[in-house]
């Protein structure tokens, strides 16, 4: 059956060429960067939870004490619970402070809190070990951040940072993607809800998303922030297509004219807060309470609709 | 200065009562018992989480890869991924399964994933194995829960079990509050939300929080579904009551009660589900759309009000 045999072969080839375009399609390391940028971000928030527990949790055998460096308490906890006896050097190697452990010392061996018994120090200890292994974690990963930002998104990590520059990617859901968006997304991406808020409730638009966690916005009078995000995004943008594109590093440049920018920015004299509804004219006034834009519409309805 | 003595002494010794009675109070064993409950429940909910995203990022390097047991997949990926080549022993000791890690093997050397490089490769490793940690932290937080329950809790956590328990205690806040509660505020711990929203709103009642949990009540029939967490809260109760003040083992007897209760239940016929608004007359009938209970009221304001 030659017939038959030319639909297999043909078959075959079709599979071998859906494979390889799987294969090519996955292969590059953008989506590893933004696994490892969610992966950071989700264990970050579970890393603060798990902190608060211990502390709290460790507060009962031991109140006098107040650390805030999660990884520096976890190791006391262990330190001063897994051997026999509390002993000066291993609160030394937990806190790495002279004066700090004797004080601590002093305050373990008289302390008020309640004395453990050993399934509860088996779980505490447990879960104070979760605690730093958690952290260490998030030290791996943040390496890898480090490297793989530089790699894919060189010009965009210069003027922002890797992480900023990761999550950016991880909004967007790919490189491409991000690279054909306008300065106006890129800067209220991560805004989201902020900007469907002010679309469907004529509520504030929003200035910033992720951007707003750059020292330099943060930092900046509260007057200019959005300006200095508009300016950060513009160059941003163009760093973007640089990174996908041409593959040239132009950041130097672009960071050159942003410093620029934001100095022309801060020579702006100080506005007064505009007065509500008086901003942007008719379109993104704010509403007086009561009226909603979105009033007989035809689509779906309010959750708390009361006539 | 006899006079002053005698006051240094007196402040002395009332800072040592004072010391006695924060002492006591916090030596009671049921606050650890809440702490590692609702350490329980952030770790397992933080667990789902990572597991979630270890799947979806080790899921760009060998795509054909479907495992749903999270120990088991961190495992693998570390068994796959640590040592210079894979090896079917590796796999065989992760997975402990001979025919399926034959074709793990298969699909591991043949998988049209992504090739890590080894930055990537440390990342993953290190937050497979944070996966690992967390998954025996709550190992060695449930062995405490169990046997913590048991003590604190006896009546209770035979009517239960040893995380319910301690849910309800954690819910509660302290074993004092929690054997003084009526049944029907027992019934409904855990369910506060829905409990407001019916005040507030007039939405259907609530019928079970904490207690949902009970295999009993979830496999029930749905129109009995509230009624078995009515006679279940009512034994508890009582169970809650002997755990905190007579200390008597009258478990056995609460549950053969609950049992004829329940059996009681059973047998009653299949209601029909009630027209809306004709439950229970006018209190807590279910308002019209459009309207509410709270219209007019003179303490704060919707945040969706609307005039």
């Amino acid at each position: 059956m030659p017939r038959k045999r030319n639909i297999d072969e043909l078959r075959e080839k079709a599979l071998k060429s859906a494979r390889e375009g799987i294969k090519n399609a996955y292969a590059s390391e953008e989506y590893a960067l933004m696994q490892a940028i969610n992966a950071y971000r989700e264990t970050t928030r579970s890393y603060n939870l798990a902190f608060e527990r211990l502390s709290e949790w460790y507060g009962i055998y031991f109140p006098e004490i107040k650390i805030s460096n999660p990884d520096m308490l976890a190791d006391l906890a262990i330190a001063l619970n897994t051997k026999g006896s509390v002993s000066k050097e291993s609160i030394m190697a937990a806190v790495k402070d002279q004066e700090r452990a004797d004080s601590i010392y002093a305050k373990a061996t008289a302390t008020i809190g309640r004395s453990m018994n050993d399934e509860e120090k088996a779980a505490l200890m447990s879960y104070a070990g979760m605690c730093k292994r958690m952290s260490e974690a998030l030290v791996g990963i943040e390496e890898y951040l480090k490297v793989a930002s530089k790699r894919i998104l060189p010009n965009t990590t210069y003027l922002t940072d890797e992480k900023i520059a990761a999550e950016l990617l991880a909004r967007a859901g790919s490189m491409e993607r991000l690279a054909l968006m306008p300065a106006s997304t890129v800067q209220l991406l991560g805004a989201e809800k902020a900007l469907f808020k002010h679309i469907k409730f004529g509520s504030k638009p929003p200035k910033y998303g992720t951007l707003f966690k750059l020292p330099r916005i943060t930092a900046a009078r509260r007057d200019l922030r959005g300006r200095y995000a508009r300016a950060y995004a513009a160059k941003i943008a163009i760093a973007l297509k640089a990174d996908q594109f041409t593959k040239n590093f132009i950041a130097e440049r672009l960071m050159a004219d942003l410093e620029e920018s934001l100095k022309r920015i801060d020579g702006s004299p100080v506005r007064e807060k505009p007065q509500r509804g008086q901003g942007f004219g008719g379109r993104f006034q704010r509403r007086p309470q009561g009226q909603h834009r979105m009033q007989g519409r035809k689509f779906g309805q309010q959750r708390h609709e009361r006539a």
